[in-house]
């Protein structure tokens, strides 16, 4: 039996109309009612123009204050947002278009051009509407009054193993339990405000808009990171939440010199791989607590966390799951690397038109353990994965692009340790007899088929890639093969 | 599809082991760890003799620091707790074990007598287990793990317009949402602690365990209510959250003398009707923020709350319905009075065996209107009940036993107020031909089948009792008849 709550943005209009919703450095302010307001007479210029509840519509934009209202507006509807990476290239997102079975596409007007473009290869018919330009109605009778968990709300798109996107449906219930998960953990309280300032396509930003309509708090909106923004906002805005990966966190304790963080600042909630030691001795002596978290899209974000009261005897976890999550690891005993298996009222049921997910836990493909207290250590992220920057990139995913190059007779794609962002994609490349290749070249090929912060930043030549029995790539060796190679060559 | 999550009192054991869970004034202390482990080897010893997931298990208890682990136990069995009033009488009792088909109970030692006198009348064989000499026992293999939101946990007893008591069953996904609801409203702090004066057995009091185990947040438990102990723990034990009824207040205020409550008590939850002007104004007046609520068992507790801010402006109201809840009044538009209709995840399902509720909407029973603002006012509370001293009096259960005196033709009872209880049970009686009757024997006569404080304190003769077309007694009109009556004899 599916459970129903009165839609949580006529309760939040109900109980604090007044209160601010949105906001942003500028000094543009939202309140609930006008947040309301709005997203109602989009949801009725969207039911005006023959969307319908259950359709499929996607929106490519960049984070933006009018943003949130279609977000709202699609949950009025009982449509499903398709979230898409403004970075993709055209190619990627015709795609995740009909891999989707998007009916609809709203983009923001700095994007028209990639959604007209993208909408060349589309194998159905999409209408694309600016964001920007959109109508507004008077309030449509057929607006949703309730909320049913159990409905499908977001689709949101990760790659695998075999490098192709599959779209991670988010129920209402999902994004409900996430953020009470999340406010049972850190707590709620009067004054909080929370600064969004990842993207909202991404589940980290659209996360915090979660948390806003549901706890009833306003969200501070930084569109484009600036540390020096977003240090200034903590001040002068009150912000108390702030949502970042490392390299955002190490630019605003760059920005800050020898500033702190005041007082009603209460968390940091890092994502997006583990916290290097040095950058988290800089933020406690800052008075920022940080939060270290472990989560993905399909657990609708931070799944596990570590609070700063642990982070200094328990360097490089990942804390606990969070009340009402589970967590464990497929392995022998405490201490033992096995697979991060999770469950809870946040995960995921599954992909959209993939075959069922059917076991108990939902099996991350990450590598961890537990100490002997339960505390998780990230070992080995699935499939090899790089995060740079924050941003998820999935080797099998540039390979494939690469293997199409004429001059590419193999390829192996790994991270590069990178001062600045983490890792950078590096591309190990066994060169066809007779061709030439570089780094130039092998880039222009990508960036006309991939998001620019996958393609390969390195170009190594090795004789040969790496590989096991059954002939996968050892992504993990491919730096110590070309070391071989290069030692052999010298002797 | 029902939800389900980990074990809420395996992941507080995990989370906060080492925090207290629960504590009293005596200095006893229970750790999440303590908690966990006595309700494992409660629930181990429950399994060991033959308690079964399903079965019907009753309480019979007053407060007690060691009550919490057997109602947790009840969890990890998976069997249902049905909550006694520990008022009723031994005939009240019984009606309720036959009722609910429970298979065993577990009494307090101080009602042991009352619960054996009870089981005499039972209709099946009861086990009954003494509370304080309960064994326990090793951690036995099939002691639950998860929590599913829609399993029943607990049924505790309410009466209607029959007089005939009735079994509200609450799933654990009602008292999940409940919880949730509260911690939305008032905020979860770190330091939170809450003050449990409440009788367990009652809704308003097992709320707390709730919002205990599911915020990882200590009760501090006061077994017997007194103004004293209360205000000096809001003190020294840090309380910062008291759930009461407006006679505790006001024994509170009384006891304060011109002393404030310190700044970190942040909500002082008032239940059981409206607050008298004056109370508020003084309550305001020591530092302690009232929020005033309305619910009902069917609700798992408060389902509006209205907050101090708004306090002053909104005098007489119950404020709106919580987040996740919604109200609405039968009524032709805002102003207008008509029955109070609730719905949301914390409202029960309907009663043990009675027939289903089947509309969207739960009817309160209770008359109500709402202002332009949507803030709800009660105007009459449901089925003429008396509500004294926090504790629901339904007029046509004492009128029920009462009309088997051979002494009454006829009678009426509705509350008298009093300063003390807010009201008490008044009895109008049409006394037979022949035949006499004084406050005493009525007294005696229903202490043998009522609850003390269903007991009227009040007798009234009267030549005849009020009723509508339809011969059903007008209550509300007992006094004034009355009144006509003696003006009458006097002219």
């Amino acid at each position: 039996m599916s459970t129903t709550i009165p839609h949580w943005l006529e309760k939040q209009y109900e109980l604090k109309g007044g209160q601010i919703a949105l906001e942003d450095p500028e000094g543009v302010s939202v309140t609930f009612k006008d947040l309301r307001n709005k997203s109602r007479s989009i949801a009725s210029s969207m039911l005006n123009d023959g969307i319908r509840s259950g359709d499929h519509i996607a929106f490519l934009a960049e984070n933006d204050v009018d943003l949130p209202a279609f977000l709202h507006a699609i949950s009025y509807v009982g449509a499903v947002a398709v979230l898409l990476n403004t970075r993709l290239s055209p190619e990627e997102i015709t795609f995740q278009l009909n891999d989707a079975q998007v009916s609809c596409l709203f983009a923001g007007s700095t994007l028209w051009e990639k959604a007209v473009e993208a909408d060349k290869g589309a194998d159905r018919n999409i209408e694309i509407h600016c964001l920007e330009s959109y109508h507004e109605s008077f309030d449509h009778q057929d607006l949703k009054e309730v909320i049913s968990l159990d409905d499908v709300y977001t689709m949101m798109y990760t790659s695998g193993t075999t490098g192709s996107p599959k779209a991670v449906m988010h129920t209402y219930g999902n994004h409900w339990h996430s953020a009470i998960a999340s406010g049972l953990n850190l707590g709620i309280h009067a004054h909080d405000k929370w600064l969004l300032c990842l993207p909202m396509f991404h589940v980290g930003g659209f996360s915090i808009l979660m948390k806003s309509v549901i706890y009833g708090m306003p969200v501070h909106l930084v569109n484009k990171f600036d540390a020096e923004v977003v240090n200034r906002q903590v001040y002068e805005a009150e912000v108390t939440h702030i949502s970042a990966v490392s390299i955002m966190l190490q630019k605003m304790i760059d920005q800050l010199g020898s500033d702190d963080y005041p007082s009603h600042f209460r968390c940091m909630l890092l994502g997006g791989g583990p916290v290097p030691e040095q950058l988290l001795r800089q933020a406690t002596d800052r008075n920022i607590p940080v939060y270290q978290t472990y989560g993905m899209t399909e657990t609708a974000s931070q799944i596990s966390t570590l609070s700063p009261k642990d982070a200094s005897r328990k360097i490089g976890s990942a804390g606990k799951a969070l009340m009402s999550a589970d967590l464990k690891v497929d392995a022998a005993g405490r201490g033992e690397v096995g697979e991060i298996m999770v469950k809870g009222p946040m995960v995921t049921d599954g992909y959209f038109n993939r075959p069922p997910l059917t076991e108990e836990y939902f099996r991350t493909g990450d590598l961890g353990y537990e100490d002997e207290e339960g505390f998780l250590y990230v070992v080995d992220r699935a499939n090899d994965m790089i995060i740079s920057g924050g941003e998820n990139v999935y080797p099998a995913e540039i390979e494939k692009i690469l293997s199409e190059m004429k001059e590419i007779a193999e390829v192996g794609v790994t991270g590069e340790e990178n001062p600045e962002w983490g890792e950078i994609p590096a591309a190990f490349v066994v060169v066809k007899e007779g061709k030439k290749l570089d780094l130039a070249s092998l880039q222009e090929f990508c960036r006309e088929r991939l998001a620019k912060y996958k393609v390969p930043k390195r170009l190594y030549y090795v004789r040969e890639i790496p590989r096991n029995a059954s002939n996968k790539i050892l992504r993990r060796k491919l730096f110590s093969a070309l070391q071989k190679e290069r030692d052999e060559y010298e002797n």
